[in-house]
């Protein structure tokens, strides 16, 4: 068998794609470019600049970023030629093996690549630095509802500002987004890892925020005696415990929740210093109603706590949409260290593009004009016809209107049948009288009516 | 040394990108969007439906369709976890090891992934499709100037029907989107593979298809003298090639030119059939004027002739710019026979992004406002001024105005130097007074002209 053969053979089965990845449809590119220009459009309202980066990056810029299940999730890209010349195999080993037949990587997030970014432009960009990136990252996670190998990441950033004004910013910008979506019933939650700081102080167990944060995160699942249950087996005692008994039953606003919290933290600095960022935030945000979204103090929110240093954000869906969050962000000190340059903080937010996705199919949120591709189909009877057709089909794409000729001469009801199963609102019709008269036949799909009018009338027609 | 620290020390030097990669500044994003948004208009216009395929592919499904060369060049993604587990190592052979350790490949272009796309969902596809697609492809290549590893290609093709009227309209697309652009002047050059078959067949050389064409090619770079002896070294009889004599000297309109080649391909069927149908093109096509192009037909136009089979497009710059092509395109019998999907053929256009950005910027037809990314800055004085700004900040941005507080309460030099750096065109100023008087002081940066105002003129003025 020649090799021809062989691949032919290999071939007659049916292509797939790669575990974990998706084609979109033209009705689903046309509702996630929905999605990203809607989101877009705000980016650069709030004075946002996009950036791009390659989708991949040197493996040392990647590597050791994001923990060692980070590493092992970041898709390695094999060198190109004769990449084993000089490599010392050792059976067994693909650890060691993987640096020396791989120098590239597949971006993990946008994060570090922003950061590299930032760094490696930091005399071509002017600080504050505003940007924000729509792109696919990758991760070989096993795939499974809702998680995919290759997903759009899409966020927003501050770098180089401390200013709280931008934190009154973002929640107006994911309050505007979803307002734009039309997607009316969003919580963003809000939180502070130093209100979060205070309270572990209070205990007596700052060494032990994160299972301080861990049990308290629980509280909604398990409730309140479950979690002093966990916090007692990891080692915080009985009495520290009550002494922040408060938090677990802390009701009414968000300034009167942030009164109580205050009681709590009074001997802690660091405590009283979180309870003033969200205080002025609320205050300033108090001032402008939110369109689409309410705040909502959420004391039990600690996501990122190895990175994020102030604020903490995270949106949930409206009520009754069963859904994880939908975006999320916060404050860092820290956006560019590990790349050798110090003092570069800010604030960020992301949007959960496939989730967001999901909660307006589940709401029946996408107009149905999205997707309405073809607004005007012209029945094909043959070149003369065709070229008569043409040239109204010009003058309608002049106007914004997305019209097509049928291409081919074929059998009345095959292109009906087209017009049909792409569904086309308008036909036009043109045989010989047509031709004659100088008319358009234009036959309305849906209702069945069909009229004999002039091509200005067809323009404004169709248009309306 | 812990590991941290030699991350550390790893880390201290500035971070690089991938060879043959690049990033993209907001300016670049910006341009580039313009570029793709216009094409993606008049896509639309004409009826072609947006897909998205993912960034990487099964090995098999890419690899044996770009010939040994493509083979060598597309990029292999290292299969996951312990790759090695089971693979016998034998040094010294990258070829044998890689189908072991990688089953996932980079895609290389965007037609093998669409005949996969085809063939996967040809239950759901109406016929004829007409998909576009714009997504970024990975080559191995050794990168050079204007040739990068990671370029995005841009494409429009109709599968499952053989209407010449395809061609008439992939015509009018590329002369609507030249115009979009501004970019007048660019020449479509049209051939057509049966009329290259047709002098084969009547110089007795249809073997050499390939050495005639790739002869004929140099037409215009080394002249007819130099041609012929290449034909004849190919070992084409200099008695043959007196018979297509007349080719090397054919003027006149694209009529007057397919008329000489008519009497040349007389005894030719399939040199006929070539010439029926650019003839049929060009009469629809004289019918309405190209805006911004000029359809030119170039007999020594060759390009991808394993591929096309009837017309051959390929778009050329204005006069004066030193560019290759910046599109090109024909018509193919087979899509997805190497799928196991016979009798899909198609036509379709690709537009070169990368070469039409340098025409834009060498010919300055960027427009201005495509990067000017903020329209108003409000200077920062404190919190009090600040809470005042982002009212009118909001009201401004309800009307499309991309409006933005300076976040810190900065020196006056320095506020106003970020303005600048941003070619921001008016800043305005919130103090006491304006605050007490409910006005805003309105500085036009290019001017210098000031001007004490309410919020409804604020935002009649800078719309305007």
């Amino acid at each position: 068998m020649s090799s021809a053969e062989r691949h032919e053979v290999r071939m007659a089965q049916k292509p797939r794609i790669a575990k974990g990845t998706r084609d979109f449809s033209p009705e689903e590119v046309a509702k996630r470019d929905y999605i990203f220009s809607t989101i877009k459009k705000q980016f650069e309202l709030f004075g946002f600049q996009p950036i791009e980066t390659p989708s991949f990056e040197l493996s040392e810029t990647l590597m050791g970023k994001y923990g060692d299940e980070g590493d092992r999730l970041i898709f390695k890209i094999l060198n190109s030629g004769d990449y084993l010349r000089g490599v010392e195999l050792n059976k067994n080993n693909a650890f060691s093996l993987t640096s020396k037949i791989s120098e590239k990587a597949l971006r993990y997030d946008l994060t570090v690549p922003f950061a590299r970014y930032v760094v490696q432009h930091q005399n071509d960009i002017t600080f504050p630095f505003k940007r924000y990136q729509i792109q696919p990252v990758w991760r070989a996670d096993r795939p499974q509802k809702g998680r995919f190998r290759e997903f759009f990441q899409c966020d927003a950033d501050v770098v180089g500002s401390s200013s709280l004004w931008q934190e009154v910013e973002f929640v107006q910008l994911y309050d505007a987004v979803f307002a734009d979506l039309g997607l009316y019933g969003t919580t963003i939650k809000i939180n502070h890892r130093k209100i979060l700081s205070g309270l572990a102080e209070v205990i007596d167990a700052q060494d032990k925020l994160i299972d301080f944060t861990v049990a308290l995160d629980k509280l909604d699942k398990i409730g309140k005696d479950k979690v002093i249950e966990e916090m007692l087996a990891k080692g915080i005692s009985a009495e520290s415990i009550s002494k922040i008994d408060p938090i677990f039953s802390i009701t009414g606003s968000f300034e009167e929740q942030l009164g109580a919290l205050e009681a709590i933290l009074i001997n802690s600095v660091v405590g009283l210093e979180g309870i003033a960022q969200l205080r002025f935030l609320n205050e300033q945000l108090s001032q402008f109603a939110l369109k689409s979204s309410t705040l909502q103090l959420e004391l039990t929110l600690a996501r990122g706590l190895n990175y994020y240093t102030g604020t903490i954000f995270e949106v949930a869906a409206p009520d009754g949409v069963k859904m994880g969050s939908i975006g999320g962000g916060g404050r860092y000190d820290d956006l560019t260290g590990v790349f050798g340059l110090k003092g570069i903080g800010g604030v960020g937010i992301s949007f959960g593009l496939d989730r967001i996705y999901l909660v307006l199919e589940e709401l029946n949120l996408f107009s149905k004009t999205i997707t309405n591709s073809i607004d005007v189909l012209f029945v094909n009877f043959g070149d003369q016809e065709a070229a008569y057709a043409m040239k109204a089909i010009n003058e309608l794409r002049a106007n914004n209107v997305v019209a097509e000729l049928y291409p081919d001469n074929a059998k009345f009801k095959k292109q009906f049948g087209y017009a049909d199963k792409r569904s086309i609102p308008y036909v036009v019709i043109v045989g010989e009288e047509e031709l004659i008269n100088n008319t358009y036949t234009l036959k309305n799909m849906k209702s069945g009516d069909q009229e004999k009018i002039s091509l200005k009338d067809l323009i404004e027609k169709v248009k309306a």
